[in-house]
């Protein structure tokens, strides 16, 4: 049995860590912090966990963590930065869900401003750093659209066939935080779909680094709670005229054939993977455009169950240990 | 032509206010006011209303209002017991569409607090007072809760043929406000009814002070953006071994003959209201219990609707005027 | 390892059954059936169980169950009575969640009509039942709307202090079953709260079985896709004087004290209990009347669950085995 | 007065029409027509309607539209060919809102099939073609796709400024229709965005006609009743580097200076459309890709409203008489 905490316990991805890990086999989650609730208990704050956790939030002080195998640390952008170099330095694996870790430092500073705390970590994204996410210290968790865009389309890339990708996405709200703000006013986003930084989203830059081709993307969010729905709509280079449908999804299967949570299916439904670490994917291709489309659950594939994912790789368990279960559905 | 004045105009009730206005023949919206957004355009804040409105929020100060026929106050209660009597005073017509001046004085205190400026005041259902509300020089609009409620059992009411009712009512979220909080924050009412207040919602009073019977009330939001569907169910005293279904249906009937906003219905959905001041009620009766449903639609019906239907009646326009037309289905 | 059949695997509960038992760890499902698409796998019609299953549909006959240690029959009322006895007579377990056997045999054919195979059962409820359920051949797996309002009012009506309750109840749409109707067709559903059958459900036979007190019922489709929101607005007999909230409260904790899917909880969603096995109850008093509110996922604790919990019973598992897992919230 | 016929009343888009005409001031309403409905109150299948209309559905023969001023055929493609010659034969004027008249009969046939009574016909797009719909006999409504996709980037279009464009396109789930599907079915759209037909969509080729580029077009249903938001992604010909985000938005507001339903806004929100005959516009350019997105509720600018529109004109009315209605926000 290994030891976890979880620094930021108060939000979606906080609070949908301790979901998935609460039917774990081999963890236990023994810390849980909250500047804002210290001393209340866990369930208190998210009455649906009632008969899980017996936990009380504490203070996000290292002392409380040392005890720790590894810890999430599932706070906002800037502030991670903070807590993870210290973390690393005791010899305490942490996967961080903020942004901080993603990009190369030049890049960050451009896009988020000054860090504080730059250290390398392994992007995340278990479909194609798997190996070295085996034997990492610090894991960065991708960001949620960054991780249906990319799966949608990366064995093409990878293949450098791609001209230009441009990738309309649809989230849901839990996408946006668990802060009520206008935004996230119910009568702001009813029978709505919401297009917001449509052209300056910070996440392209993921995409970007990944990817190695020309990206263009456009945010969204729809009136559910979980979710992401990614249009790919994919021009080829010059080599496409001797590519089929077929031939396309062939590549993709050969990719995805040892990916045991990517799925190839005939068409998409955002409530075939609603509560499951599955991303699904489907191929359409008119001659002269893929259109490559993704689901995933941002909240697990998206962010928590991609941790928990990562987690099992860097302490040797079975990569599937705690989230293989079926979606939601309906 | 008539000129019109609007205290709040940030909120739902004063943007619907001016989406119903829009179209008025008799009256020309000549003052809008908002501390908070004085000199910015309306449809700056309310976008939809652009090309309807060039006026700009200004200071809610009387010398801004002293030209006005008839001012709506759309405030919190609290607030509108600070406008209302200087309004009164200098002769101008008032629609209060806060709570301040719904009840007796002595309820008012006991319920809300301290009144610092009471007068009477017309309760504002035209459906029961349309003569005095013709000769008000100010109308107290009633609340949402109480106008879908009273008016699903104000015939058996009137007759004194109910022992006690219980009003099971779910309202859309606008109901809650323009203003952002947790309860109106999306992933806390996606796919939800959320009840609140469930013993002690202070719409309670109204019922009582207009149907002289035993009210239970439970309110709830449902996830929507516009409507309150009431069910009523009706417990009568001893009597009702004399009534049949078809009998109640005849006392609703002649009761509601006249009065143009009531129809009548076989069954009930909300969007058959949905944008419109109508009040659709229907009935059933299984020998014990009169199960009368009522659905209208908040915003109109149950605020800035029936604060211009009674605006018409001070006015001595047609009462319909500006009012009638078909809802918003589907 | 116990060998599982299912008759009826295309609608919502036989794939909920499948979604459950895919992770339960003391039983296989070997056999699904449906008329329809016999010879497709069960993973192209319900694609979100795609790495799951790789089964096949199989035609409802006895030669292809007599392995299997128990069955649940997921077929329309009517309908499980053609299966039920022979499964039975073979020393075949099982657990109907059609409403065949959920009654006496007079009350079902007033209620239902002719009943051509009726042999006694056990009712499902095992918050009442458990050590019955034990022994059991055959078990009754009680309707949706019966659970979330037996539950809800269980403790008071037990020890007869229940004078009249009126069931005000909110389901998913799911709870309208797989079939495209006018009555699920979105535009008749979005925004809207439908009251349908508001005097005359039949799951009140139920209650009224297991109440044995004045039950008034009064079903709604809200828009939602799982979960059942029951009010129950209890008027107790004349012994309410001497009952306080508090007091209310300890009867209920001493009744679910050893119940293990039972919550009490101080407010209710129902996304603290979607996805879950959990019933969510609060209490409220006002001196007059108890609001006791439920919350239950329909196709659950109200369905599908609710029968893995039985046949958990049945087979000498653990009650929790396969159920226990934290709700999907948000 | 002039008097109307609508050919297919039992619809969304037939009873959108008598919406919008019940308070129209220049027409009124003397036939609606249903073969399955006939005899049957208008009310009575369409009850939102009650107290606007006493008219009764009648067969759609001839003899009974002879006094018609001007008809609206509301009928599938296919079978808008069997009516529209005959009425135009003998003066009436038509508004086709199938797509049977919208492209020329050799592209009609490739896409559609055979066409057995083709004529010419204008297409109706007021904001392009306002001079011939004002003289024509037959006009053909536009697709509701069409009309958004067309209206977000003609302006550029028209100066031949677009290399390619990428429609990605959200639809609201009435566009499928007042028939119940599996496509409908509530469970299979609460929380989702479906995608279909994604790259082989019929409404394309409206696009084609009209904008004379690269077009690629998917569309997608998202969970609720109304509203069509196109975002289209638009790769520019080498003259981009010549414009900046300025430019781009002078020619649209050039272009759209006295196009009364058209109105550019600096953001988008569907319900700042719904319920009106409004298309509002934004644009954003990122040096490489402009991104300009319309939204409109598909059953008013989107089908029956633009119909209205035609009629206004083909009738010698002000083109904004009975459809200039502030939204109904929220």
């Amino acid at each position: 049995m290994k030891y976890i905490g979880i620094i930021g316990g108060s939000g979606y991805t906080g609070s949908e860590l301790l979901r998935i890990l609460a039917t774990h086999k081999e963890v236990e989650v023994v810390a849980v912090t909250s500047r804002k609730y210290e001393g209340k208990k866990v369930y208190q704050l998210h009455p649906f966990l009632k008969c899980f956790y017996e936990l009380e939030f504490i203070k996000p002080e290292l002392k409380y963590l040392e005890k720790c195998d590894l810890v999430f640390t599932a706070v906002p952008h800037g502030e991670a930065m903070n807590y993870v170099p210290s973390l690393v330095d005791i010899g305490i694996k942490v996967v961080d869900l903020s942004a901080d870790y993603r990009l190369s430092k030049d890049v960050y500073e451009k896009v988020y401003g000054k860090h504080t705390g730059y250290i390398d970590a392994v992007y995340g994204l278990p479909e194609i750093y798997r190996e070295k996410i085996k034997k990492a210290q610090l894991v960065a968790n991708p960001g949620c659209y960054p991780t249906g865009c990319i799966l949608s389309v990366y064995p093409l890339a990878e293949k450098e066939l791609i001209d230009r990708v441009v990738f309309d996405c649809k989230s849901g709200i839990t996408g946006a935080g668990v802060k009520a703000s206008d935004f996230t006013h119910y009568p702001n986003l009813h029978e709505a779909i919401v297009p917001y930084k449509v052209t300056n989203h910070r996440h392209v830059y993921e995409m970007i680094q990944e990817l190695k081709c020309k990206v263009y993307f456009t945010p969204q969010v729809y009136p559910g709670s979980r979710g992401i729905l990614t249009i790919a709509h994919v021009f080829l280079k010059d080599v496409k005229e001797e590519l089929s449908e077929k031939e396309i999804e062939e590549i993709y299967k050969k990719f995805y054939a040892e990916k045991p949570f990517v799925r190839l299916q005939e068409s998409i439904r955002l409530s075939w993977v609603r509560g499951s670490n599955f991303c699904d994917i489907s191929i359409k291709f008119d001659g002269e455009r893929v259109v490559a489309i993704s689901a995933i659950d941002n909240l697990v594939k998206g962010a928590s169950g991609q941790a928990v994912q990562n987690m099992n790789l860097m302490l040797g368990f079975d990569e599937k240990e705690g989230l293989f279960t079926p979606p939601l559905f309906p």
